[in-house]
């Protein structure tokens, strides 16, 4: 053994290493155990945190720094990105960069407050950069507003029943009484716009958005209450007004509607599509990635996440990855920051073997502070060791000839 | 790939487990992964602590208990081994038993106070349960009487130029005028004995017992010359007296005699063969086991150590494994509770991969006492890497073929 093309396709490692870090350091290893090996890094975003910066590492593109409104209405320092190579003319818009829950002091977590109205600006920004398609990626936000406040950046009116503004934070949308969306920005409505969502989350009823994610974004079970009725109330203005024949019936359970706060839906009313986030991450060649055919002209996959666990298989980059790995066949080998529980639940999702970074007993803190390094040691020792296994495969095959004949 | 037979061969991971429950942890993990396989477990002792009770255990032999006068004359609970199977007849003596460091409380260290009498004991014992031949496995001793200790219990007689019997002790060496080996057991000289030591070690000069051990037994540098110019006197009488043709020169720098803080030398005198440890251990017969035939017939080794670093290929168990192995090139994979520094270099000595049994981020006293169960899914770990290693050549192979029809 030894293969000759290796993808690196890895997600980042939380508090450690960025994506794009991740994949230099197991390239690093790669190449410590085969000399003159190709190694094609392709650092994997999943929607939240960090994905616009890594989509413009990847790609070649640029981060444009903006400054934009926070989830709390403070003034926050964000970014957008504009791809390179097969994607220019992509923009990147990371909701968690103008509304994620990070950006929320831990001790003011209120979801009824906060809003997406960052996420307009940097829509518009985007479009300013010129960009001809956005991005959006969802994840890691610190919203329940609907996509309300991202409306209203981008020229929206929403009006209660005086008539007077809807003030910002899903907490109002039970007054909203009139959408109206003639204001919108003309660049918004005749560019591109897909969202990288997690298509199972709807905007209503009991596997709402407001019920399933307003308790970890701090609601109350009372605001928890308030926040579903206002966002019921949203989808049938939505219905109403949209740009789309999509009905308020969509607008409550369609696919992705309660994706970032609802985000979903308040965007897809002005025209915005809405995919499954590696569908559009990976598949789409919005981000410059066809995953498929990267996949299929290499020997062996290597995926890596901060945590391998349970969680692992229903959704995150290793078995985003090794999903697309097992429609041609080419083998996966995931390594970890740590292997939690159920970690080897991920072999029935199509990766073959799993590694954990972890040489010695050593404290987490000492573990994030060391990853590179730690990456890249664990990288050349599953190496090794997969050259060990073909070594036993080529001995038993000898013997077995040296049998027959 | 998946090989069919797996010889498992680890030393004991120290306050964790002893070589027999690992090669039982890492059995449990290879037949998780290849169901159906032909696990052989051979637990390695090394000569020091545990080494009786592991050669019994491993050649379905028992553990016979003895009260013995430990290394500061107090009694100790000891115990020798009476070997089963191909090696019945066998008696192991662990020096450690009797005069380990261990047996020294921390805060009264002090090697020239200490007596390898009870090691004379042990051996009266093994002799009284009708030993055929002994095997005295030597390491982690705190003692440095040259085992003037040792042949005073077996009978010889040792004085000073007043003819008064030495106390116990290397202190007194100084002091001997006269060996008598008259009284000594007859037993003793009828028996063939074997020390499995480490041949490095000798009894006098610059690279002698006394200065190389001295210090961490807890030796004051004028405790070390006292030591060093006692055991100088010691060569002189072994080599007028001993049994053997063997003369004083033959004792001073021999290979071993400092073996055990020069127990070696002790024992030679009244005719015991001083073998390189893991000759003695792994190929000689006398414990039961003769690890290249075993080794001959596998797939896979498997060997482990409790920490793998820059030390374990000068004379580790992994590191005599592998040289083993290397012999008729069946792959050796080691597996190891933490990976230190310089873990890398036992790729020189034979061993194809390496792992560490640690999944996450942990204090070193849970992967103490978890360590049977991490052992085991790390073992399964690797087994898995080595498959997906095969599973890459397969179809590189696969791949190479098709091009060329």
């Amino acid at each position: 053994m030894f293969p000759r093309r290796v993808l690196v396709a890895p997600s980042g490692f939380k508090e450690s290493l960025s994506a794009p870090e991740v994949a230099e350091a197991i390239a690093v290893g790669v190449r410590r155990v085969i000399p003159g090996v190709h190694v094609l890094q392709v650092p994997i975003a999943d929607g939240g945190e960090g994905t616009a910066a890594t989509l413009a590492e990847a790609t070649g593109g640029r981060v444009l720094p903006v400054e934009v409104t926070g989830p709390t209405g403070q003034p926050v320092a964000s970014h957008i990105a504009l791809l390179g190579g097969a994607a220019q003319g992509t923009a990147v818009v990371e909701m968690a960069a103008a509304a994620g829950l990070s950006l929320v002091p831990r001790d003011h977590r209120d979801p009824t407050l906060t809003t997406t109205y960052g996420v307009g600006e940097l829509i518009l920004a985007a479009l300013d950069a010129g960009a001809q398609r956005i991005l959006v990626g969802c994840g890691d936000s610190g919203t329940c507003d609907g996509g309300a406040g991202a409306l209203q950046a981008l020229g929206a009116s929403i009006t209660d029943a005086n008539g007077s503004e809807l003030p910002r934070g899903g907490a109002h949308l039970v007054h909203a009484a009139r959408l109206d969306l003639s204001g919108v920005d003309a660049r918004v409505l005749e560019t591109p716009m897909t969202l990288a969502c997690n298509p199972h989350n709807v905007l209503t009823g009991s596997r709402g958005v407001a019920r399933v994610f307003g308790p970890q974004k701090g609601a109350t079970p009372e605001q928890v209450d308030q926040l579903a009725e206002g966002l019921d109330r949203w989808a049938e203005l939505l219905g109403q007004e949209a740009v789309s024949s999509a009905t308020t019936s969509d607008f409550r359970t369609g696919l992705g509607t309660g994706a970032s706060g609802g985000l979903g839906a308040g965007l897809a009313a002005i025209g915005a599509t809405l995919e499954s986030r590696f569908t559009a991450l990976l598949d789409s060649g919005l981000a410059g990635i066809d995953l498929d055919e990267l996949i299929s002209g290499t020997d062996l996959v290597i995926t890596a996440e901060g945590a391998i666990d349970f969680q692992t298989p229903r959704g995150k980059v290793p078995a985003e990855v090794a999903q697309r790995a097992a429609r041609t066949g080419v083998p996966v080998l995931a390594i970890a920051g740590s292997l939690g529980e159920g970690a080897q639940d991920v072999h029935d999702v199509g990766i073959g073997a799993i590694a954990s970074i972890i040489p010695v007993p050593m404290p987490l803190e000492d573990a994030k502070e060391r990853g590179g390094e730690l990456l890249s040691a664990a990288t050349e020792r599953s190496l090794r060791m997969m050259a060990l296994g073909a070594a036993v495969e080529a001995r038993m095959t000898q013997k077995r000839a040296a049998a027959r004949n």
